[in-house]
């Protein structure tokens, strides 16, 4: 597959928007090597079983795939509301506050399109999730940035965060928590603070949680303060915790008002009547699907505890990744790392780089590996 | 489900895009009722081994579901490229000139991300299809309109199309073929005059063939002008002929530099490992899906020379819908048809209403009922 060649263009083609000459779709690279720790999958397949049941439900469904599908999905917003009751231990959410979408991506394109566009802003902290610009860049919405805070702990505080609102006016923060690449989560201050902030120009706030359920115990999830503030989008997924990034379902709960909003600018009928049947199955079986956070969560700690023995800076991680800086040259890192079969994700400040946590086997292959590809002297502690 | 009332904001919430105040979400009414005609459904679902089938297709797939699916879907690419090639009469494209995103609303909302966006306009001809609009209100694309010709034929002819294009210069150019609501095809030298005019500005043509299977022997598909003309989109569904709206996979054609910049803007993974396990078997099938092509295109023809007998003005349909103009009120004749279980379209320029055509047995409802809804005199020719 050709990649984008659009900087010198072919007149005889139409014109592309200027902004777009020479940009690659992104993406990271698709290797197929025995250890995939570079997009924050889940590493656990669905059991046979569930697999069974997945297949079973679409089959249902395409008795009718004739029809287009419900095009309000209520029952798959009920489902996911009680989900998310359950997990952050919140009163459970109406229907009419949760929103669902072809991954979270779509949903922040959604929220872009109707609080975003041209004349308005939006506000991130770097180190941030890469396709964060692309959502900007899409819907016209001028991207502005502010940095967290040093390494390793990249972390971000409410004077931070309120004096880059105040700086910027911003229709849309986008706050990550935990966030993508340095796994850090945030405190419910923060939150706070930022809601309030944004409250003062009726601007929007955006915390994603993708990878919310792997947060330490003690760190609550900012969907408990949405009954304290009505311009507050707290966005989740069932790619990561969920094991279901084939499956493509993100979703947000919000006022409802906000998702009234959303449901302007979607696309009719976006969300398949497969796609329905796949997450509301998922959703049943959570108790499986779930059932692997525990092990990833431990997981996580020991390869963290391992890097901080190795010697290396480690960004404290809340997620199922873990960003750490490398001795030798990130890059030859990278690419020792890839020649021994473990694909990590060359993304992050200079200097740096994320490992997915992966089965116990794939973490020990990477240790394994990692002691070749960026040699440390012998127990630096 | 509450409606937007975004009318009058309430100020504690965030403040969504002006011209977003007071609209509310695209979509026909969805009533249950014995005879669905209002949404140019096939009325044929899939067998219980094809279903059986896709329910396989998908347990397979799920065993891999908690990786994310293949970015660029080859495969689906691939067998898309064949059955075009089978149903078109044309050499089989390329996969690098096929694409496929969730509804074929999808793929023209990234095509108007590539090449509209502020600054650029988009041209169509009413009465076109509603979501058109759309697509340009949320990509901030200028949205200009011409008109096709008189009633009942509605056509439209290669002068008309290349003086709106000299006057408009559009950057992106939408013809339908057959057109929806009025279900007219587009002659070849129309496409042509309109791809030329729009090379003259390096604009794009978009050919919007959703309905394209249903087209009348003889007529052509511009399919067959893609390797005359660079700046050409043709964009087809399986939602109509294949019988899948439920499945959500809409696709285009055109030359790969156009596909490169679409895959600028598309947000990664659209595509579920479900949607393209689920095409993939659907393809795979085809020759049941398409079965019942020829089927409603005779209760079509049957159908568009009854209304004709009743002595309606009917625009001759190339699609399986049909516009026809009412005696009475059309409001009046779309509720009393609904009171009696047939549900069509108030769509299209006024007193004019578009039913959709069923199965024998829904058609033969809604003509027993339009006696009722909207009665005439008797044998009026």
């Amino acid at each position: 597959m050709p990649q984008l060649d659009l900087a010198s263009p072919d007149t005889a083609l139409p014109a592309v928007r200027d902004d777009l000459l020479g940009l690659e779709p992104y993406g990271a690279p698709q290797i197929d090597v025995p250890h995939l720790l570079n997009v924050n999958e889940n590493p656990f397949p669905p059991s046979a079983a569930l697999a069974e049941d997945l297949g079973r439900a679409v089959r249902s469904a395409a008795a009718d795939l004739n029809r287009y599908p419900d095009r309000e999905f209520l029952d798959l917003r009920k489902d996911l509301a009680a989900f998310l009751a359950d997990e952050s231990a919140i009163d459970e959410p109406r229907a009419e506050q949760v929103w669902a979408a072809n991954g979270s991506n779509e949903i922040m394109v959604q929220l872009f399109q109707a609080y975003g566009g041209p004349g308005r802003s939006a506000l991130s902290f770097t180190p941030h999730y890469s396709m964060y610009p692309e959502y900007a860049r899409d819907t016209f919405t001028a991207w502005v940035t502010a940095e967290r805070g040093p390494a390793p702990e990249f972390a971000l505080d409410a004077d931070a965060v309120t004096a880059a609102i105040a700086r910027h006016r911003p229709a849309i923060v986008l706050l990550t928590s935990p966030n993508n690449p340095t796994g850090t989560a945030l405190e419910l201050d923060v939150v706070r603070a930022a809601a309030r902030a944004q409250a003062e120009h009726r601007g929007l706030l955006v915390v994603d949680e993708a990878y919310g359920e792997f947060r330490r115990d003690g760190v609550p999830s900012a969907l408990t303060l949405l009954p304290e503030h009505a311009n507050l989008v707290v966005s989740r997924t069932m790619s990561k915790a969920f094991a279901l990034a084939g499956a493509r379902l993100g979703y947000l709960v919000a006022d409802p008002a906000i998702v009234d909003a959303v449901r302007v600018v979607r696309l009719p009928y976006h969300l398949s009547a497969a796609t329905q049947a796949v997450a509301r199955t998922a959703l049943a079986h959570r108790a499986e699907l779930l059932g692997q956070v525990a092990t990833l969560r431990a997981e996580r700690d020991a390869l963290s505890a391992h890097l901080v023995r190795r010697g290396h800076d480690v960004a404290p991680s809340d997620a199922n990744f873990i960003l750490f800086r490398t001795v030798a040259d990130r890059h030859d890192v990278w690419q020792r790392l890839l020649d021994r079969g473990v694909l990590i994700r060359e993304v992050g400040p200079a200097g740096w780089l994320r490992v997915s946590v992966g089965t116990p086997d794939d973490n020990a292959a990477f240790r394994d590996a990692l002691d070749i590809a960026d040699p440390v002297e012998a127990d630096p502690r």
